[in-house]
């Protein structure tokens, strides 16, 4: 049996399935990042995430668009948590026969973001590698009462997604912006039940809430809001890497969001959490419900 | 220019000279691990290592003991600050045509590590790989007064090395034990000025600790214990990946350690760190001297 022929092998959370974790663990493998006893008001958070020249990025993609992104990931990880970022480690493979310049503009496009993101760039390890490979590992902090999971949705919250999505792949996926203010600001100023960065695409990240939760949901092709760079929309609520949030929040505080919401960033409501024998589905323009398996993106 | 053209190319130390730390960071990049604030009585240590299919090991070998090698690295990195290693995320990059028996290999390998050393795993991320690549992100914790840093040798202090070095790649860098139980030994009981786990080889690695101190050092060949394995003594002292310790101590306690030790592990003294002014010596078993020339094993 060969990894490719198990459809969604996933190392880490076949790992999982296996491991005892001390009390000093709140949350491991399964969500954005891990969460961590830490002081008395808040926890730890623990992210990592692996760059791969050919498929993350590239090697014709610019090297400061990939810098952002392999930082800018991690954020992600930390904002979908309700958390902030802080003291990240760097490892990174290169070719030898690598220009010097490109591995100048990698380390730019890193330091930006961890400038912009207040992100101590505190140590990593450097290899000789065929292909570029970029890996981050981002320790963040939440206030204890700010703190959102995949698995806090509740029957009759409200599903919304920041921005658009689809067709991130195009170039949206190396210059996004990770939905850090936003994130901080829902969860400063809401009950937020759940909260997922979506990298796998809608249907699956929504799944992901689904599935840790024990909850159902419906959703509305007409509030989704597709981008125009993704291939239709079957294609745009399957698409990975669009780094927005999804979210769920009691009914009754989500028409206070609608209106106070302060960013430029898009905010839609797509859908609601249902019980979970009401499975999955999705109301289709034309008044059609269709059940979903909520699959996207898959790693092998 | 190219990375192989700069020799000793260090993308992680190449960072380090332009960017600015906030106040919450004690030591960034330039040691094992980063130090960072975190209670009154301790701090936390960061560090991450990248394993890659060729470079660090070869796809011949066993997967558990690339598994137990790939947290082993970060666990010595923690140990040789003084601390204990707490909470690790894993990402793995693997060949679609990758065997699954040898991806649950793998993780087996990591996981009797983690259990061993009571680590917890607690996330990560798998991708796709044409090469294996393995990196581990490690939390580690130590006590304000038991830190070690590469930075604190004084002169006069004697130098120790434990285990033997050299010709570790016939098989010891797989399965080597990383020297945590005795680096807890000598900070819970001796004044440790330096410490370092040995990587790049002795020379480079005694190197660091000269240039973070601004100190010099006389060593002799006849006190090194140079493996059975390596290929005669100047290769033993240059190659890489023992993960022994080396570390430096005020001389009125070396005495005393050499006869408490309680450890099978050998412990060697092979030296002292002299004023940064007196460079760096070897002392051959002719009585000869050298001037050393710190370098070992290079990353392109």
């Amino acid at each position: 049996m060969k990894l490719k022929d198990l459809g969604e092998f996933n190392f880490i959370n076949r790992i999982s399935k296996t491991i005892k974790l001390s009390s000093r663990v709140i949350k491991g493998i399964g969500d954005d990042a891990a969460v961590l006893k830490y002081t008395k008001n808040k926890y730890l958070l623990f992210t990592t995430d692996m760059l791969i020249e050919g498929k993350h990025f590239n090697k014709g993609d610019k090297a400061g668009l990939i810098g952002r992104k392999s930082l800018s990931c991690n954020i992600s990880d930390i904002a979908a948590m309700g958390g902030m970022p802080k003291f990240a480690v760097i490892s990174v493979g290169l070719p030898g026969s690598l220009d010097l310049k490109y591995a100048d503009e990698l380390y730019r496009g890193i330091k930006k973001i961890a400038e912009k993101f207040r992100v101590d760039l505190v140590g990593g390890d450097t290899v000789c590698s065929e292909k570029i490979v970029i890996n981050i590992a981002l320790i963040g902090e939440v206030e204890k009462e700010n703190l959102a999971l995949r698995s806090g949705a509740k029957e009759n919250d409200i599903i919304f997604i920041t921005g658009n999505i689809g067709g991130s792949i195009k170039f949206r996926h190396l210059n996004f912006t990770p939905r850090l203010k936003e994130a901080r600001f829902l969860v400063k100023n809401f009950k937020i039940n759940s909260m997922i960065d979506a990298s796998d695409g809608l249907l699956a990240d929504l799944g992901h809430i689904l599935k840790e939760s024990y909850k159902g949901a419906v959703i509305c092709e007409k509030s989704i809001p597709a981008s125009k760079y993704a291939a239709g929309f079957d294609s745009a609520v399957r698409d990975g890497e669009d780094f927005e949030l999804i979210f769920t929040l009691p009914e009754r505080h989500a028409e206070k969001l609608k209106s106070i919401w302060p960013f430029r960033t898009r905010l839609s409501k797509i859908g609601r959490i249902l019980n979970g024998r009401k499975g999955f589905t999705l109301v289709r323009k034309s008044g059609k419900s269709e059940k979903i398996k909520p699959a996207g993106f898959t790693h092998f």
